[in-house]
């Protein structure tokens, strides 16, 4: 990152989003956990509160687009929860991986186009310097029926 | 922890809790690896030996209660394999991640529930200042039948 | 490895394998992000360029032995991969992790059958002494219909 790039919290006001509350564990876990300048985040979902902004199987249910949304949703989540674990956005130095699970139909085959929009936002915004490794899977079902979840570790700047 | 606090071995002795042997490796894997402070152990199952204490899929051929003892089953597991590995589960710092997955069908939404038996065990063992991350998620099928796998990450005490 | 042991390079020139192109990204990532001394892979499949050699789930449109050459395949990749970010596979200390997932029917058990062909050819390969935990997983689909896909998360030498 050259001195003369944004920073990540100035691409989020540039871009006018307004990141949701960061979503609260509903089980015997944390939200996420650091080790060394590893941030291991709990699966973020496409919710709001407790309740899913969209329930239901890729393929089946939902089309690609809906996926979509529910992958941005989530793609937010990750970013509110980073946001209120490491203080700034600023501090994330590279999303080490990104896993997204996709509630999918054995036939289904595009999984890649819906875990793209969970990926753009956060190259979006972290920058192209930060960009992830990524897994991508189509698995039964997901908590509360959500049709996406994504597992992230970040490496944080000390 | 403060000082007064029981340990993780005095918590599972005062709980009458007996820990299973160990799992096995049934392939070219080992139980577990060791990089830096952080140990990676291979996906533990709700298995006696080499064979599933449980079958089925959660939501079609079990209810939620089964799922829930197959996850207290597969974390029992994850103790015996930690303290063969560790020798003690005292040295366990953080459970940094723990992945759930649950053989599920599409409709099912209570993953959270089944994944909590999991989460509690570890919990109750280990304590609170080593709870984990998590991730949650409803899948096809597992090895053997098992309706539960579990992933673990530990940090561990030097 | 004593000094007398081949190479992991020595090994795959005596048994004669060809290594295909490194499969490239197709989407907002990057194929592996090192932190530390850990390389985290993106998930790779039974690919050839960015189609899939072999398409279905296993257990309904595919026997075990079409698993097992699809395995087979992404572990191809994997190493492919490997050479191509680290220069040389004599760098891999490890590995860490070794995620198996298989697009498998609910009623499918031989989970292990398949991802031994991956383990196997890691290890008849890279060596004894870099042998990985691993986690084993059926579900319900893979990007562009692949029946396999790995996920590595490797330690390397300095």
């Amino acid at each position: 990152m050259t001195s003369n790039s944004p920073t990540a919290e100035e691409r989020l006001a540039k871009l006018g989003i307004h990141l949701p509350d960061a979503p609260m564990p509903f089980g015997a876990y944390v939200p996420a956990v650091q080790t060394g300048n590893l941030l291991f985040l709990s699966g973020m979902l496409a919710t709001s509160g407790h309740a899913a902004t969209v329930v239901g199987v890729v393929g089946k249910d939902l089309d690609v687009k809906t996926g979509r949304q529910a992958a941005y949703t989530a793609a937010l989540n990750v970013l509110a929860l980073t946001k209120k674990q490491l203080g700034s956005l600023n501090r994330v130095r590279h999303v080490v991986r990104l896993g997204v699970y996709v509630a999918a139909m054995p036939e289904f085959t595009e999984h890649a186009k819906v875990a793209d929009a969970a990926s753009e936002l956060l190259r979006d915004i972290l920058g192209e310097e930060t960009v992830s490794s990524r897994l991508v899977v189509g698995v039964a079902s997901l908590p509360f029926g959500s049709p996406v979840e994504l597992e992230v570790i970040l490496e944080v700047h000390a």
